[in-house]
């Protein structure tokens, strides 16, 4: 099968390509304790009064204000203990004049009373007679009902990935169930005759397939639910029918190859066979350029590097903000940030670079040093690595100091990265 | 029961006391694929070379190299090639004199052949008969086997938590399973009649349990495994029966308030009746400064705030590094980050103050903005909050622009955030 010739495009007008898919995918509502970084389905909005109703902030006696009308050290007003309770119980008595009720903190304010006096304020005579010196206004010390927050304000967007926080929220306001985005159902086949399963003992000429396990890892944390759906060796018949199958079986399929060059010569011809509109067959960038993307009957299917680097690139940079925008996310890129080189990079490439590190701070200072430069670190470089830096092509190196656009690969994600990039000409 | 006499001590005393017990948790081996976030409970090793043969790293020809001794254009050498491979293959045959194999990048050396020549420098005269015009020399366009790293290198640490660069490592070297510490069982107890389960109607005087499905979600995140053991009334029997009996069950124990006071009246009382040994019972910090800890037969008792917020921070500044510890991680507390302060804190407190927040990024520069100051916000700033920001009680107050301390709620911890706090005498 002879290589087609591919055209070749910048890296976010690949991006961009994929983001113009629309993908809907179903919901479903499940427990609250099962909804940690699921996607809500949903806006969620207070279902009561924050607090719910007029209750106390702090230990004290309920009172009506006026009673204490004129009250002094001089000239101390005394009220009758009626009733003394706890937070979670509301008192059946009305406080009427003369009277007061001892309350604990979160406490319902009692029918009559208008106001709160902190126990420290007050002298406790004996076990139903306090003595208040100062006078009180109508309304001090009640937390109004609603004051916080009314029914009906909205607390947590559609599409909102669930946190601790957010599990706060839900259980304060009664979502025993949580309506999220179903989790996209992403197939992964590996192509490539010299890949052995984990399990199998190593032999000449042939490697373990990583890159499916390393897929669906990253696929599970993005927030999509991967099926291993085997291997493929080079074959054209082999995996266009492979491919076929496949795609009945999930939402979205990505294959990847075991190498670096080579796997990838059947794709087009497979994409061209199926019927599938082609997305993009090559890209400006490194590693990774002959990542590819298709449109199969509304399905995408992703055809990333069998080079280990470039497959995982590949997956942040396509297939993530492909499926976070299907689960309604609103930063659904990698998170971005300016970071302060540490190495040299003075030969220049025409390609766009992203060059696995780690970013750490000095201070408030992010800095990065790129990991896996050297041969050992091609192993090592997937163990440490937090981020890619970003080095644009062009006809310039980068210098030890330089400040270039970092991609995190941990925390909250952005919602549009590359527009420094683009006009940077990246 | 009257409230006990509580020793105030910093917030590092408190952490440090707490990373002072020692833990031990047992270790189990799940399957590759399950392993996603677990943390490694042993050194992982390469298994063999990389490569784990010599091979082609290029598409082309393996020759011998003494062939081409003297070739140029104008002297080409011809050589009759005799097998042509892919990756994943081995040529059964060994290159001899004048002689070439072609082979497919990643493929195995054949025998006799002790460089590559690439593809594109080669001419092809017929289907069998290759034109060579320079001099090749011995060990050119070879990846040697282990060149990049030899087996038994140590690739992966002890106490790494497993993420997708890990999970193809483990791949690349055959660890279909993997032996990981077990999750610790955390126990929730929710304590305070005013709590309601969440789906139960509200009604007057009651609020629902909202910490406990917090703390489960925080616990998951941080790598334990909670389990929500119910409620118990403000009764100190009740108390006392349910925490010694929710402790045969669990490996750690956390109890929670409803509110923000008074829920904690009884625990100094059950540890004492327990014979418990107490590490804290009052922290120098807001929120949270009732937090307490207790030590019994081994197993940690933490006793958080009924206030969310409180028991939100508790949670992450002294359960976190507790669990992590026995997870065996190096960076078991909050990441750190110097920031600068959007908002004035003029009034000093003279205890340290845990703001929430959001850390965000102009370019390289970090900035924090406090959410949930106002009223409405003390709802919504769970939702929000991606950060701690921590003010150093004292008698100065902090103005907008100050450079301040930030814990993180996301991402990779760090292995002691409090120097610069103890340094400031924070």
């Amino acid at each position: 099968m002879p290589i087609e010739k591919r055209k070749i495009i910048p890296v976010w007008e690949a991006v961009r390509s994929v983001l113009d898919q629309t993908f809907e995918l179903p919901t479903e509502t499940i427990p609250l304790e099962e909804s940690d970084n699921r996607y809500l389905a949903e806006d969620i909005k207070t279902t009561h009064d924050v607090p719910p109703f007029d209750r106390s902030p702090y230990d004290g006696f309920a009172i009506r204000a006026e009673d204490t009308n004129g009250a002094s050290k001089q000239a101390p007003v005394i009220l009758n203990v009626i009733d003394s309770i706890g937070a979670g119980h509301v008192s059946e008595k009305t406080v009427q004049e003369g009277e007061a009720v001892r309350l604990m903190t979160g406490a319902a304010i009692p029918k009559g009373a208008n106001a709160v006096i902190m126990l420290e304020l007050v002298s406790e005579r004996d076990s139903v007679h306090i003595e208040i010196r100062r006078t009180v206004l109508p309304g001090d010390n009640i937390s109004e009902q609603g004051e916080d927050t009314e029914q009906g304000t909205q607390i947590l967007k559609k599409g909102s990935k669930i946190h601790p926080g957010a599990v706060a929220l839900l259980a304060t306001f009664g979502y025993e169930r949580v309506k999220v985005m179903k989790k996209p159902v992403v197939g992964i086949l590996a192509t490539g005759t010299e890949l052995l399963d984990v399990g199998e003992e190593l032999v000449p000429g042939k490697i373990r397939n990583s890159n499916a396990y390393m897929i669906a890892s990253q696929i599970k944390k993005i927030g999509g639910e991967p099926h291993i759906l085997g291997k493929l060796p080079d074959d054209f018949e082999q995996t266009y029918t492979g491919i076929v199958s496949a795609l009945e079986r999930c939402d979205v399929l990505i294959t990847t190859g075991g190498v670096s060059v080579g796997d990838f010569d059947h794709l087009p011809a497979i994409y061209k066979k199926m019927g599938a509109k082609l997305l993009f067959n090559k890209i400006a960038m490194r590693p990774g350029s002959v990542t590819s993307a298709a449109d199969y009957k509304g399905k995408l299917l992703f055809g990333l590097s069998g080079n280990p680097s470039a497959c995982f690139v590949g997956c942040e940079l396509f297939v993530r903000p492909y499926l976070l925008n299907a689960l309604n996310a609103d930063k659904v890129h990698l998170g971005v940030l300016k970071t302060e080189l540490q190495e040299d990079f003075l030969k220049p490439n025409p390609f766009t670079r992203f060059v696995r590190s780690r970013v750490e701070w000095r201070g408030s200072a992010p800095f990065s040093v790129p990991v896996g430069l050297d041969k050992s670190g091609s192993v090592s470089s997937l163990a440490e690595a937090n981020a890619l830096i970003v080095l644009p092509g062009g006809t310039r190196g980068w210098e030890k100091g330089s400040e270039v656009t970092t991609l995190l690969l941990d925390g909250e994600g952005s919602v549009w990265p590359w527009d420094l990039a683009e006009k940077s000409k990246l």
